[in-house]
Parts: C-alpha cells; sequence; structure tokens
C-alpha cells in the first residue's frame, strides 16, 4: 500500500509499505479520503517536531471502509463505512476523572502521537470509530473530524436560536463553525480579510465582511442596536483579530477562542471586566460532536461540496500541502485508496 | 456640615457647606462612615478626571442612619440604619433590558458620576438604600459594599464547596474574596508578593504563598494532585500576574478578572485553549450581592475589625488618602459626623 509520510526538512514523501493485520481489539480500515488540514501544515514546517518523529504518517480528518476486523471486537464488521474519532485519552488524569477526556491532560493525538490516515490500510482501535450512514458520501464524510471541531465550539458557545454570532476568520472552520451556528438559528456574520475566502464564504450564504474596508465595531453596533453581538468566536489566530473582537461582542456576551495562539496575545482586559465578558477556550470535541457532525454533513447542513475545493491522489499529497499552504483551497482531500465517493 | 472634595492637581480639601433637605423621591442620611478605596485614589490622582470634575465630593463605601425622608418615600423612617447600592441604571439600555442593570451601558456610579458620601448629611434617591441591622456596627458596616463586590466575584466564579480557589493579590478586595470563597466551603489560598499585605492576610488565617520565594505553579499542582485549581481571582492588576495565572488553573477551570488592567495585557491563550478554561469579567454586583454582604458582615463572617486598619476623622481625610496609598493601611474608614461605632 502507499503511505504518506512527514520526512522532516518541510518534506512529504510517498512510500510503499506492507499493511499489517489488525491487533486485537482493532479494525482494519481500507481509508478512502484523508482531509490535510493546517495542523499538518505545522507538523510540515517541523513546528510539532518535539510530538512527530519521522518518518511519520500523518493525517486525522478521514473516512474509509472496513476491510477486516482483529479479534474481540464486537459491533463492527467488513464493509462498515467509518470515520476515527482521533483522540485517545488515558482515563486515570484529573481532566479524565472530572468526565473532560477528551482535554485529557496526557491526550494522544491519532495522527500527530501516533500513525493516521494517509495510508490504505490503517489499523485502529475500534473504541475510537464512529459510525457513518451508507448515504453519506465518503468524500463528503471525510469533512466530519472538521465539522465536529465546530460542533463542539457552537455547543461551548451556548448559542441560542435568534443569537447575533460574529465568526472572526473564514477559513474552513471559520466557515463551518458559520454553517453550524446558522442552522441553530443563530444570525451570522464572517470577518475575513482575504478576498478569495471572503468571497468563498458569500458564495455559501454568509454575510461577509472586510474588516479592511468596514469599521466592524460600527457595524456590529448598528447590527445589534447598539447591544453587540451575543458570541464572536475568534477563528483567525491574528494578534490585531484578539484585540478588537472584545470590542464586538455585548455585556455579559461570549468569545469563544478556537484558533492557535503560540504567543501570549494581548487582551483588552478592562473590556472584559467592563462588560463582564466570558472567554471560553475550545478543543477539539466530545463523541457526541462527532455524532452530531455526521448528521449535519448527511443531512446537507453542511456545504462540504463547496468547501472541498480539490481531491488528489495519494501520489499528490505533496502538492496538497502546496496548494493548501497557498491559500488557495479551503479543503483538498486525498484520495488515499483510488475509489470514488 | 463639613464635606470632602477632590479639588483636581491631587488634593483633597476639607469644605463647609449648608445642608440641604431631601428632595421628593430621596432620603437624608447622616453619614457614620466612608471608607476609601482604590478607586478614590484613582480620581485623586487625576486619572477620571473625564468624569469626575472638581471640586466634588466623593466617597462610595459608607453606613449611616436616616436623618430625614423626602415626599413620597414610603417603607423607610428616620433613625434607619442603611447603606447604599452605588450604581443608577437607565433601566432602558440592552444591558439593562437584559436583566443586567448592574452594568448599564450608561451606568451613573453615585460617588464618582454624582456627589458621594465624604459629607454629614447625604441626599440619596430611595431606591438606591440597602437596610442595615442594628446589630451590626456602623463602621463595619462602611465594608457593605467591597464586601458585595467579594459576593459578586465568588458568586460569578460559581464556586462550589470543596473548590480549591487562588486569589492572585492580597489587597483588601482579595481577602475580602478570600473570606467569601473560604465561608462558602472553598480551600483557599491568597498569592502576594507585599509581605505586610501577605501577613495581615495570614493574621486573618488565610494561607499564603509569596510568588518571589515559591514556585505557584508547582505548589498549586501539588495541592490539587496534578489537577489545577478550580477557580484562580484576579485581583492584582500586574501584567505578570495575568500571564501565570491562566497555569494555576484545572481543564475547564475558572479566572475570574476583578482587577482593573488599563492596558490590554498579554493572555496565555494557548493555555486557555488547551484547556478549555473560562476566563469571566466580573464587576460591581446585583442587589443580592449587597443583601448577602450585610448578612455576612452581620454574621461576623468578614474579619471586619482586621481589615479596618485606622478610623480618622473627616478633617483628616487627606492623611488617609495618604496612608492607603503607602500601602501600609488594608481599610481606612473616615467618620464623617464624629458618631462612635
Ligand atoms: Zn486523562
Ligand atoms: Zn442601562
Amino acid at each position: 500500500m502507499l503511505t504518506a509520510n512527514y520526512l522532516g526538512n518541510q518534506t512529504i514523501g510517498i512510500r510503499e509499505a506492507d499493511p499489517s493485520p489488525p491487533k486485537a481489539g482493532q479494525v482494519q480500515i481500507e481509508v478512502a479520503y484523508t482531509g490535510i488540514c493546517g495542523t499538518d501544515l505545522h507538523i510540515l514546517h517541523g513546528h510539532m517536531d518535539a510530538r512527530v518523529k519521522p518518518p511519520a504518517i500523518i493525517g486525522h480528518e478521514m473516512s474509509g471502509v472496513i476491510a477486516a476486523v482483529g479479534d474481540g471486537v464486537t459491533g463492527w464488521a467488513a464493509g462498515d463505512h467509518v470515520t476515527v474519532m482521533p483522540l485517545d485519552w488515558d482515563g486515570s488524569c484529573p481532566a479524565c476523572r472530572a468526565g473532560n477526556q477528551h482535554i485529557c491532560q496526557n491526550l494522544t493525538f491519532v495522527g500527530i502521537d501516533s500513525p493516521g490516515a494517509l495510508q490504505g490500510l490503517w489499523n485502529v482501535d475500534a473504541d475510537l470509530l464512529v459510525p457513518l450512514p451508507k448515504t453519506l458520501r465518503l468524500d463528503h464524510a471525510a469533512l466530519v473530524e472538521p465539522v465536529a471541531v465546530a460542533v463542539h465550539d457552537v455547543r461551548r458557545a451556548e448559542l441560542a436560536p435568534g443569537d447575533r454570532a460574529v465568526v472572526v476568520g473564514g477559513g474552513p472552520i471559520g466557515v463551518l463553525i458559520a454553517a453550524v451556528a446558522r442552522h441553530e438559528g443563530a444570525d451570522v456574520v464572517v470577518v475575513e480579510i482575504d478576498p478569495r475566502r471572503r468571497q468563498a464564504a458569500a458564495a455559501m450564504g454568509f454575510r461577509v465582511l472586510d474588516p479592511s474596508a468596514t469599521d466592524q465595531v460600527a457595524w456590529v453596533e448598528e447590527w445589534t442596536q447598539g447591544a453587540g453581538a451575543d458570541v464572536a468566536f475568534e477563528v483567525s489566530g491574528a494578534a490585531a483579530a484578539v484585540l478588537g473582537v472584545t470590542n464586538l461582542v455585548k455585556v455579559r456576551g461570549t468569545v469563544v477562542v478556537v484558533a492557535i495562539h503560540p504567543q501570549p496575545r494581548p487582551v483588552d482586559l478592562q473590556r472584559v471586566f467592563w462588560r463582564e465578558l466570558r472567554l471560553l477556550g475550545a478543543r477539539v470535541y466530545q463523541r457526541a460532536d462527532f455524532e452530531r457532525a455526521v448528521e449535519l454533513l448527511a443531512t446537507g447542513v453542511i456545504p462540504a461540496g463547496e468547501l472541498i475545493t480539490e481531491i488528489v491522489p495519494i501520489t499528490g499529497t505533496a502538492d496538497a500541502f502546496a496548494a493548501l499552504e497557498s491559500g488557495r483551497a479551503m479543503k483538498i482531500l486525498v484520495n488515499v485508496s483510488g475509489g470514488t465517493a
């Protein structure tokens, strides 16, 4: 089988490997599609070398079909369509014991800390499987993981129907948050500085705002009759966006910190204090979020077709990384086994 | 009557003034004691000149006895012991309409935006009165306002019995938060860099930590068996404390932003994200907090005697400001009318 590997030195290499049979408790998945995301780009650039030792098969957004079932696995059969929730927790740390296994203090993230889905036949612990209905196209199903992120972020925000939500950053996660929030009955605006991304979000029916052309604070004030937005999602990762986002929300409003901020960022704590704001970190997802993501994709709530810019064969994985890097793509999938959706 | 006035130019001046009778809807209070706080120091230093126009009678932490009742006031009588909740909201802005009158978008703060309690006979809207039991000493009752701040902060944190709470900053508000949190059943530690304040907190029975001598993160890790604290209160106002406080709390833990931070502060958003933390702004109080503060003082939960460092006559108000500024005092009261507690 072919595998796509992070080889260090900012290089992705395709290698031939012999598949191994699933161990007890595992299933072997014929991987259909694997999406590439910003985290994978960080791996490529060596930012995560402390966790990812080359050569490493990466990839954690995927869909596939069970090819074989290991000893002791019940409830799964060859031919089942599945995706993988790539979180492996220890079950014993204080976070796990408090019910927050998804952010276990010793979390193993599959596809980063252990081998991922850019391989034709992938052995995975059956515990991590999430079933997919056969009515859901396998290419669309490769979006379950990022959609689950968006579902988790919206749930964390406790968004209510009729709420007004600002999504700061119109990349794939931003657009998915906007789609989930809209489906939950919120009125949504996407703030995005890049014209291509703004256009893509607009094409999916979202109201968009160019922060370099429009005074966003004044715009939001008018939109909300002087109250401010109920919720703002900080998805941009930009320092300037963090400093501005607290000015967009109402008294007792919520800011959800979705993006990665490698450096401490100046935050307007005076505004946090003055308006009694709530800033919430939101990371990955829980099983309910994954299941909800499957449902939202299966029922067509998520504009999956518009989000998937391109599908490349596994031999084109390095090109896919380059295309994602350039910003000209929203979501690129690797067709790992050469099948069709 | 004597009044203490902010005269501009970092000066407090004592002036003689004629008392006026209460207008309709007002009561006239013979002010017993008025406490001086950090906000009053900010006024003295001219930081709030946009709001406070000299000469201005300031002071908003007080206790007193009703001297006269204006037309149309029911439910109050001369001789009643009272304090004033110094918030005057418009009732019509989006925050008020959503039930958050205490942080009305057009809030008038009595004693800052309108005349305060450093005067012998003070006329106040009857709406703002909060009753005091006669069993509560009037000097202790001058602490109701800051205690209400602490009650509000602890309530905002949703602190539960058995929780572990870190109070960063051991000034008057920090110690009051610690006292309220302890009464709610939390296990509390006060982090304070100043040895006099640390000693004062220790004398009130609080566990104290010197962050310049002890690795607080390691200490809290050990204290909480590797989990982190349930709640941390940022009461110091220091940039370094803000940057460090996110390392003190557990997965899904809470940081309450109590202090004023005039500049945006670097915040470790990576930690906020990684642990799904919750940062909450907490400002002033609601009526329930004020009433609870009266109860906590009346039942001796608050170490009022230890907190009140000094009581000065109104002619000593300028000295009281200087003493507070020097850091050698926790809480200084002005005995406005010359009576005894
Ligand atoms: Zn764990
Ligand atoms: Zn209002």
